[in-house]
Order: structure tokens, then sequence, then C-alpha cells
């Protein structure tokens, strides 16, 4: 399988997504990675690597780089061999499976709608992000595609949430709700209310509306909402949960009496940490376009591409494309 | 100083309610409170109080209550006798200097507005909560007053949260920001831009968009956001922190090596708990009526009850709803 990298997006792009691309081909022998992005950078990185990784690897020279901070419709359309927009051209012509990219979310969503495409019925794409919660995983969507929402919208973002739930996530009967501001019937505004009556007449196991603290509890297995509304969720959870450790990590620094337990409660502390740091947990699927677009945080060191790498290879293997096609048809 | 408190609201009142309003009486020599609601119900409740407290809590029979899941506009308006609106009317006549609530939060909000009545100048009223952060305090509001919100909204909040921050929580100069799915200039929905517009021509101290992260790290002071997001961030820091303490402890119990460490920790665990456990942070207060209203969690214990009658004193002595008269004016 073939998947394109861009190599130049995020905050530690070339050198962290090359290191990161690197492991996951070590770890996925099936995997075949096209880096692209400015050849002369990338050549150096790659020194050392072993020969039958070496040979998984390939660059695609690409002059141009989506900044963080560009108008992203406007820099997808102009910069037509930057990066991103390579690597996403290959999905298009079908050179590759997929692509992933920690660049500029805009830029990313905005070029998987002009140049992927759009999956027809899919009237605007959603980042779906599967949070670690109490037990299991829940998987909330949209998490900054689509600031605004239509009914329309979010009922399609249940669907294209109940198939990545059911085929990715290995949910067997996904439990769909809406997030709301109550979970009473007279919460929500017009557009949710939309929303609900729209889905409660499909045929998905819909539970109705969900309150944030539903979030966390995992009450439920696929949970819809605006980009605006997703978006700040999984931004506060990142930055709550890092708060949290600092304040623990600097706690156990001042006090005298902990450090002996420290010893003991730093594995602990660290299992937690792996789970609930959300930043690490690359790899947000751009659902609703015509390939396999996935985005890895813009601060992704080489762990969280070797993520994103391996959720983009999971979609493809899973023909993930071909079954929100099938959902929706 | 006399405040009015709705005994029979929350999931556990009356009885927690009076143990909490006994606390407060015993912490402020100058607190007398009037429970309003089933006096058959509280006056047992009373038994055993020492002199000096008894002295000062009295009751107001009111035979009605508003339920957690009553339409709250309908609930206010046809149960005249309910203990939520007879404690507001106290509030609105001048018997009380203000009223504190665990009940119904819609119901709370349209008391505010048809009962205690608006502040000249504020089309709409804030839940606002004073969120432990990183290193202090964010002042985050709308949470739930006022589910969507129009720019002029948000302008008038900005300005609530600016008052309440400096004069309340004793910040010098309050930075005043809006939540927006990303920092860049081009975030947000038209709503938040033109919000932006308002607040950045008035004498705000104000630093623009902030993401969901930033409200952890306390990047700004106050932040100002719809009721719809608000409640979500409050209601999922609330759910999160909740989930992260349970597998804690469960891991505690379960880790052979750590229960040496465990008798370290814990007072480490409960001070962190006791400060990011927002649950138990009661005393939000609705800012934009003509009068002190002061909301409490649904799910409050007497402690939090107890903070809610400090948070609506303090609010009282700092003579709050002058103050963003003024500033409005």
């Amino acid at each position: 399988m073939i998947l394109a990298l861009d190599a130049m997006g995020g905050d530690h792009g070339p050198s962290e997504v090359c290191r990161g691309a690197i492991s996951a081909c070590e770890e996925h022998p099936d995997l075949e990675l096209v880096l692209v992005g400015q050849s002369s950078d990338i050549e150096p990185l790659l020194a050392g690597v072993s020969r039958d990784v070496s040979g998984r690897i390939s660059i695609v020279h690409a002059e141009e780089r989506i900044g963080m901070d560009e108008h992203p419709t406007v820099a997808i359309r102009k910069k037509r061999r930057s990066s991103l927009r390579v690597a996403m051209e290959m999905v298009r012509s079908g050179e590759a499976s997929g692509c992933v990219s920690a660049g500029n979310t805009g830029a990313i969503v905005a070029g998987g709608v002009l140049v992927v495409g759009r999956i027809a019925g899919i009237d605007r794409p959603a980042l779906g992000v599967a949070l670690p919660t109490l037990n299991k995983y829940t998987f909330l969507l949209d998490v900054g595609a689509t600031v605004r929402s239509k009914p329309e919208n979010l009922f399609q973002f249940a669907h294209m949430g109940n198939v990545y739930s059911k085929k990715i996530l290995g949910v067997s009967e996904p439990q769909v709700a809406l997030l709301a501001n109550g979970s009473e019937e007279i919460k929500g505004d017009e557009v949710i209310a939309g929303a609900k009556t729209l889905i409660k007449a499909s045929g998905l196991n819909f539970s109705g509306y969900v309150e944030g603290d539903d979030i966390p509890y995992s009450r439920a297995d696929v949970v819809v909402c605006d980009g605006f509304s997703g978006n700040v969720v999984l931004k506060f959870a990142e930055g709550l949960m890092s708060a949290v450790y600092s304040i623990l990590k600097e706690e156990m620094g001042h006090r005298i009496m902990p450090k002996f337990g420290m010893v003991f409660m730093i594995p602990m502390m660290k299992d937690l940490w792996a789970r609930f740091n959300y930043e690490k947990h690359g790899g947000t699927p751009l659902l609703g376009v015509n390939g396999i677009v996935v985005k890895a945080h813009g601060r992704s060191k080489a762990p969280a591409i070797t993520n994103a790498l391996r959720v983009a290879r999971n979609f493809v293997l899973q023909n993930g494309v071909e079954l929100i096609r099938e959902e929706l048809g």
C-alpha cells in the first residue's frame, strides 16, 4: 500500500515527520511511503536507514509549502506545487491510496474538498477523533472541518461516524448521540433539533442528546457536533490534561514526603498520561471526501506521525471511503 | 445581609441545601438566610442547630417546586408559589439582597429575566464560572444562560465578565478574550467576528481569540462564548476530571507496588482533586439581571451550597449589580 506524506507539514516537519515515516515502515512491512516536499531537506533525514525501509520510501519533490497561518482556500488554490496539494493530487490520481499531513487544518479540509473531492451525498466534510474515555473510545465529530453546520450536515456526520465506529473502531452497534447543552428534549437550538428529527427518522441507533460530561464517561460511541464545539472540546481536553500533568509533576518535586512514593507512582502517572494525552493521539480522518486523508496534530512529533499513518493504513485496509459511500447511498 | 435560598432546588435538596445553609451561617456572622420551600420538610432539618445560627435562619413557606426537567419559562410563569419563584420575588422586592438556587438552570435564568428583571442595556443574561486553571482562575461566560448569541450579547458578556474579574476575582487589568476554533483572525463565524469588532472598539483589554487549550493554561482572565459552547466545555471539564480521578483510584487499587507509595500520594491527589473538581466549585452568578442571583450545581452537596452562598455574599458586598450597571452605562 502506498501512502503520500506531506513531509513539510506541522510545527516539527520535516525532521519529525521523516522519523515518524521510518517507524511506520518498520512497523508495517506492507507500507510504502512517498514523502512529498523539499527533497534537499528530506534526503539527509533518510540517511542511514535500513535497506528494507529505504526501499519503501521515495521522495516526490514539491518546492512550495503552506504555512500554518495561511488562508486555507487561497493557499490550496494558489500553491499548486505545495507539499500538501501535491500529496492530495496523488490521492486523487490513485498514485497513493491515502495521504497524511500535520499541516494547516483549514488547508487540509480545503484540499480535501477542492483537490480530492467530496463523496456524492456529502455536503460538508468532518474531522473525527477517537477520544480516549473512561472505558474505551468515543468518536467525536466534527472537530474542526465545518465551523457551523446545518441539520443535514450533522445528519451526514452521524452516518459517517456510525460507519467509522463500526468498521474501524470495531463497535458492533454504535450508539450515536448529538452533543447539546442538556439532555432534555427542549435543549439545543434549531439546528440541533433539526438534526435530531432527521437522525431519529434514520436507521441509526440514536440515543438523543448527550452533554459534555457524557463524553469522558463514554455514554455514546459516536458524538456528533459542529466543528466549532468539537474543536473547542478537543483542544480544551488537550490543554486540561496537559495542565493537570504539569501540576502533578511540579507538586511531586515540591513535596518531601511524596518523593518516596513517587518512585512507585511514576509508572502509573505515565500510563494515565499516555492514555489521556489527547495531543499524541494523532490521526484524525477527514470524512466525506473521495479518498483517504488523515490529519495529524500540528504539534506532532514522530510517534504521532507514525500513529496517523497507522490510522490511514487501517482506513485503506477497511476500504473506508467505499463504506461511507455505501452508508450514504 | 439577608439572602434567600431555594431550599427545594437541586438533586439533594432540601437536606443538603439546609446543611450548606447552616455551614454558611457559621462561617459568616453577618449572614441571615431565608430558606424558601416546604416548611414541613425544612423545619426538622434545622433541629439541634446552635442558637447563634438558628436565630439567623428563617423559613418562608412555598408549597410548589420546579422540577429539574420542567420547561423553564412555563414553570416560572405558572408556579407562582414555587420555592424558586418566591426566593426571586424576595430579591425583586428588596426583602433579600440576593438568592441562591441549585434548581433547574433554565428556570433560574427565566426567573432572573421575568421576575428579577434585566439591567438596562443588557439584552440577555449570562452565567459565569470561575474555572480553576494552571495558576489562577479563568472566568468563563456564558456557560448556559443564552444558548446562541448575537455579537451584541457577546459584547455585553465581555463587559460583565470584565467587571466580575476585576471587582470580585481581584484581577487588576483583566485580559478579555473570545473563545474560537483557532487564534487566527480568519477563525470563528460571523457572530464571533462581529463580537470581535465590537469588543476591539471598546476600552476593554482585549486579546482576540483564544482556543480551548488556552482556558486551562489561563491565557486570558475572561473568556467569552455563547451558552452552548460554554456549557459543553464546563460539563466536559467536570466529566473529564471525574473520570480521570476514578481511573487513578482504580489503578491505585490494582497495582501492588504503588500501594506503598499511595500513602504519600493520596494527599497530593486530594489537593489536585479539590482544585479541579469543577462540580464542587458551586456558585455561578447570573449576570445581567437586576439583583443577585447565584446558581449552584444541580448535584450540589452541602459544601457546594455553602460555596454558592459565599459567592452571593461576596457579590452583594461588592455591590456587583451596581458595578455592572455602571460598566454598561
